[in-house]
């Protein structure tokens, strides 16, 4: 099983879109949890195990355990072993160099973390990008119209009567199939979903900025059109209490946005 | 001393355009070092070692390191340690994320790695470089028109009459001054590095590109036109000896290169 058939089977066990995106800071951990590195690792734990039937996929943010230097890279490893063998996984790196580098990378994300896909940057174009498409089991997602403000300032300049991060999306999807490459639009642009999803009916689009960063999910939902998609809640799912009864919580939040992605 | 400052105070001290960077392979080590990741850190200590008196700077490639997990972090933290304080260090990582994710990775390469300065992906946005650029005494450097064959395929696209890495240098120009961002423009396009000069002559601009990828040194020392810059130099100095002398062969080679940089 591929890492594209191991995605539809556990959306389709768990009868869910919802991706748990792992940010963990140890600032935000709540009541019972250790107050340092070690508490990351207990605290993802415990959300793995609160939500692994809800989910289609965890996101690991690289940012939050580098940051920790040798530490967080030995917690976000177990982290990734802690994740049950059927739902997909997904190293949120936003990687991409020139080839022998892209190569070394790929082999960081896909056989030391043992992650199904990476996330990844288009900037410097095709043969950055296909070091990670030659692991035929694995997927990558390639940032096109991101979630955050910024996003204006490059990805929407227009060229030749179409914005950049069509050229983005179009160029690289004669690059491999949706086996293996998706791409990433965030959730705070659901009019340009709507035509994306039309271009590309077939790729897996992950869609982050539901919750804290302000996505309309039900604009969202309608844009995908019942397309495969992954969408990613982060903080809003995982720091939703700070009482010592969080799991119970969590749950709880997942369970609705798994209700909510499924329901409209 | 911000870093801005030290790379000109190292530039001047060893009269040096000079980068190695240390891009160390286990598969390419030489004779009389540990075939091993223990051999990358021995490797790295001799090349510092021939080397620190005839560069400006190492630019310090993550990928090859995060490949091996925790060991390779650990490897690349020891020698991050292993540069002399004078000297200027690029965490070259090619980073770019929301807000709160890039706040870490800046963490994780400022703080954890304690660069002077890192790379970075433009393609998200203003908000995605900010975080790094809030660390008023480090430096980031914006990709713009890479060394790469795959940079003609979004970094050339044109927009209003001018090509993406263009709107990339002009706009970022407006985030930050000198002290604090420069920019990645690959040796294998002098003509393009003519205009690039002229527009911003006070930038520090980093050449990757010479050596194995084929850059044309003279051609690019002109376009430079003198202004302040890094040229970069890995494969062809690092790996310009297999034999157990190779430290020789290494001090030789970059002296090459430190000449040829300086006189032409």
């Amino acid at each position: 099983m591929n890492a594209y058939e191991k995605f539809i089977d556990c959306r389709e066990k768990n009868n869910s879109l919802l991706c748990v995106g792992l940010d963990t800071d140890v600032g935000k951990l709540p009541q019972g949890i250790s107050k340092d590195i070690s508490g990351i690792y207990e605290f993802n734990k415990k959300v793995i195990e609160a939500t692994k039937d809800l989910v289609c996929a965890y996101k690991i943010n690289f940012a939050f355990y580098e940051q920790y230097g040798t530490a967080g890279i030995e917690i976000m490893k177990k982290t990734f072993d802690l994740i049950p063998h059927g739902i997909f996984t997904i190293a949120d790196a936003k990687r991409g160099d020139i080839g022998n580098t892209s190569s070394a990378y790929a082999k960081s994300v896909f056989e030391y973390f043992g992650a199904d896909s990476v996330t990844l940057s288009p900037y410097m174009g095709s043969d950055s990008i296909q070091p990670f498409l030659e692991h035929k089991s694995k997927m990558a997602f390639l940032l096109a119209l991101t979630s955050n403000k910024g996003s204006a300032d490059f990805q929407r300049l227009q060229s030749g009567g179409e914005p950049f991060y069509k050229h983005v999306i179009k160029r690289s999807a004669q690059w491999a199939g949706k086996d293996n490459l998706g791409y990433v639009i965030g959730a705070t642009h659901p009019g340009e979903l709507v035509e994306i999803r039309n271009e590309i009916p077939d790729r897996v689009i992950l869609i982050p900025g539901v919750g804290s960063q302000g996505g309309d999910t039900a604009a969202v939902l309608k844009a995908n059109n019942s397309g495969p998609a992954m969408i990613n809640v982060s903080r809003d799912i995982i720091y939703t209490s700070h009482e010592a009864d969080f799991e119970v919580h969590i749950r709880e939040r997942a369970q609705y946005y798994k209700d909510v992605f499924c329901g409209l």
